[in-house]
């Protein structure tokens, strides 16, 4: 009953390259790590051959991680945060004070896990229509237009072709792309956000295949802001594998502490976690599961998932009340640096 | 203490040709009424030469007036009247059954009375994405996209330009376009819809005035549907001293009948009633104001209204319910007419 | 043509007691007015007689009336002097620090004008159940709960009755109940804010006649807080009415002075506009309408609007957005005020 | 490294009787499967002795099982299906077509996996106060109101205090309470109605423990209809797990047919795929995990996420479309069955 897994079969659900990096072996890149209120920042650059060996663009990816956001000292801190590296981004792209800005948000403000990118952008402080009115700015603002093209399902019509249509129209300096993706570990839905600049493939993390919005296709900077939102079952079954082995490493090495007993059920933290079992003892624990690598482990969870139909696309049931508060985030991050508020 | 009344100074806040035509007097138009289930149709076709007078399109302008569209009774006739009269509107213009469509629901899907077109929008069943990958698509159905591209005020960018680029990119033979509209009379509110081939002004009637979204200026047909959903404080007060004037009339006619005393407070329609009051009379109740002409009336109640920041423009307090009817009115006959359903 | 109005025939369709007073002809009352950071305060105490004339309940009415709420300064100087004057309101009324609240927005969350109730209850701090679940809870928190019963026409049940046999059930110190209401002048639409001792009618305002809810049918104190968020046709009219007097006394007064040309279309505040017509004067500008009193004047249009079906209960357009800011206004202070936050 | 499982350390997750007889080993009830227009009907009468070993209430249980509602054909042939079974359950609880009715909508209109409820209410036809307002009610009706209590964590108060309130004061014949549960398998998610006579627990599928509401503590009848829409990380990782024995087990059987290659990643169907595997190959394949019962295996996937916080619960990505499909079908199979329309 061996069984071989095709790994080219099915593609990898995630739009976030340090997830990718964990997944994959590659070399080509910098990976950086510091905390600042509670806060991990990651950032990645990734070079053009360690990019094609995975299948995405090379350029800049950070990732700042966080606890429950809608607590209010932990939004607090992450606002703080965010503001402060998303200048730091801007800096970086050389995007000027004075750059024209197009600030887009993509997905369905129907559908609650999508709609991060349009309440966002409907709650940009627009200057556009000031300046050209032709009006006395006030020299704190730059021109900012806010846009929500829509999804395809809904409107039939590319989001790469209405932003073409667009950015030949109005022609902004710089677009900047917020988007709700998807995770492909349990830990990172609603509790990353990431920067980049390679623009954005809307719909990529959850299985279509839209055309990508980045400086290739439109010519200017597109700097991307994404947030998972949604996970797959097939994530889920595999994250909750490598947990067990953790668990069971965990177990082994702390067994005979006086203290362990007591421990046994408070709250666990496995970051630092090593996995100390050798294979026999992963075989005998979880069987020919326990030998294959993490990408073999979800590979073959899809292939039981998939054809029964049950690897579904799933979101925290507090969706409602974290999207309100990332918006809300979101937004106000834009609006003080787009701005000089 | 005469007041003479500068009839330039103020524009006339009304979409509606109908209400147009009541208020100037122009000649160089056809104008016929037909009822077909308590549903009022009025068909209007303006010259050039009308139309130059009163600062209006010339072309084709359709109403159909209705009463209350959260009757179930009353939505129901409407919907089979307005589907017959728009398949006679898309015969009119001569819109072969494949032409490509692009539905456009303007207005701002935030505020309620401004939200009839987005609402309506989303509800299109769309095509043209299958038709684009190529798929073999049941020949009841055309290519349909739908879209909305928000408001100048929060998204910064003219609706114009918008529809321009996306015009350019998608290429569609003809639009239709969806919006709400400010009426000039207290009846007219979400108790009309208006069919038009002359294209719309978004935001004309609200007192801006963005660019025009018609065939001049986007090279292929645009036929609009217009709903009034908000009216501004002088058109109240200036009907209601219309209806005082019907008011006098009618109690002066029939105030010796000895039905009279029974009526008093029944239900009255004044849509046929005469002017019975001549000059002198009109002055005793009214003073001045008996002797304005219904135009100088609007003029001189905005001039009081106006400096004093009082001249609102109000909708019905239900009106959330009624633009959730309205937009599956509009949809569904958009359904069914687009397609052949 | 001489025209006998039946004062008794039709109710004003006011909420507001400063509103009233002003209507009405009463004595018994006294009557104040400050004024902080642009805010009027009035507060009018009402004596039994005085209630006894007017239809209406003896007690303690305050008006906060403020400008556009949804900028930003005028909103915050409103959090400000709304906290100190709800915090004296609580004083006033002898309601201890410890006492048990009971926080009910009336009202219908699908309708925007009538949705201010449950929005802000939505959004208070509730902390009952954390008492009631015996937990230790910080001192600064008294014991909140909070509660919206919906409307009769949705629910079939008396918004009384609801709330009597709850207030059985969980024995609550106090109500605050919060309300929209109509307003009967256009200015207070929006910009005013009412606090009461005498509790509430649901409806009443808007031509219902739902039971009282206040101390003498509940047992406890009622606390009302109401904003008017719709006015009627025959206000607006009549409103202009008013205006119109104002406008030709402004014109008389000042037509002689060089600067009144230049000031002719600017804005205007009539608020201390005497009235310097006399009866000749506004009889021929408004006929026999100029020679009724403001009452009457309300009451005749009042006749002519209401068998035509036109007397509407209008909002302004722009309600999605004021009422988002003031169930954040009204949240916000309450949770404030009621713990000690 | 023996695992030794405290089977009382974590309740089982589930509202549907189904699925805890399909975990639990208990004699001393009835079961029964029809189909109809593709719909299962599952029918369970529960005596008391197994309902005391499984903590469940003894009664009537009824599942439908049905496949995606958002699509029309479905939706359609649910909703015969559904008032044919409703019907069948007034009947069968001897309720008469003159009883009162209460309908309840458990949950919280602001959240959308929870929304089922009162988006429900919201849409239940009510003539409750026809009748208390003494008018002539058309036969065809019942008395019905219908009502939200909203969820404890934002009122602050238990749902079944509210509930005795109201029904000591408005006395209904008996209830309708709707609510959306939690799932014990991922087919169940949005697939699955419960109808039965034995009340509901608020909150108890999530975790919580609210006061029950039943025939024992209001004394009325209480039909409830309840719909999984959410499930936990453990169920998801857990089915995982007896689909991928069932995998095997297909693959054994299947391998060495000709067919074999070409269905191999064809939709499946493991509904009646029988368990070919012996102990040894399920170790070999699973190791330890292999040889749990599923509720073993439950226990200890719990044991592993729930002290690193993973035990999510989650709801598919398209919650929003499939909730307002749900809250139209119920109301609409409510308001045919509960007047006779």
């Amino acid at each position: 009953m061996k069984h071989e897994i095709d790994l080219a079969k099915y593609k990898i659900r995630t739009d976030l390259m340090s997830e990718m990096l964990d997944q994959e072996k590659v070399s080509g890149y910098t990976r950086e790590q510091v905390e600042e209120e509670g806060i991990i920042i990651e950032t990645i650059t990734l070079t053009e051959e360690a990019a094609a060996k995975i299948h995405k663009k090379a350029g800049f990816y950070q990732t700042l991680s966080f606890t429950d956001v809608t607590d209010k000292k932990n939004y607090q801190a992450l606002e703080r945060v965010l503001e402060k590296y998303f200048h730091l981004f801007l800096d970086r792209e050389k995007i000027s004070s004075k750059a024209n800005c197009l600030v887009v948000g993509l997905g369905n403000h129907e559908s609650t896990p999508d709609a991060l990118g349009p309440l966002t952008s409907e709650k940009i402080t627009v200057t556009r229509h000031l300046f050209s009115l032709g009006l006395d700015v006030d020299p704190k603002y730059r021109s900012v237009a806010s846009f929500s093209p829509g999804v395809f399902g809904t409107t039939g019509i590319e989001t790469k072709e209405i932003l073409e249509g667009l950015v030949e129209k109005i022609k902004p300096d710089f677009l900047i792309v917020i988007d709700a993706l998807a995770a492909s570990s349990i830990e990172r839905v609603n509790h990353t956000i990431q920067l980049t600049n390679t623009g954005i493939h809307p719909g990529s993390g959850i299985g279509n295949n839209r055309k990508e919005i980045s400086k290739e296709t439109l010519h200017i900077p597109v700097l991307a802001i994404g947030v998972p939102t949604v996970v797959d079952a097939v994530t889920i079954v595999s994250n909750t594998f490598q947990y067990m082995i953790k668990h069971f490493s965990y177990e082994k090495e702390n067994k005979d502490k006086p203290s362990f007993k007591f421990k046994s059920f408070g709250p666990r933290n496995y970051q630092e976690q090593a996995d100390h079992l050798n294979k026999e003892e992963k075989e005998k624990m979880l069987g020919l599961l326990g030998t294959l690598s993490p990408l073999e482990t979800k590979q073959f969870i899809r292939e039981v998932l998939t054809p029964i139909g049950y690897n579904l696309m799933v979101t925290p049931k507090e969706i409602d009340f974290v999207i309100e508060k990332l918006s809300h985030l979101l937004s106000s991050v834009l609006n003080k640096t787009l701005h000089s508020l």
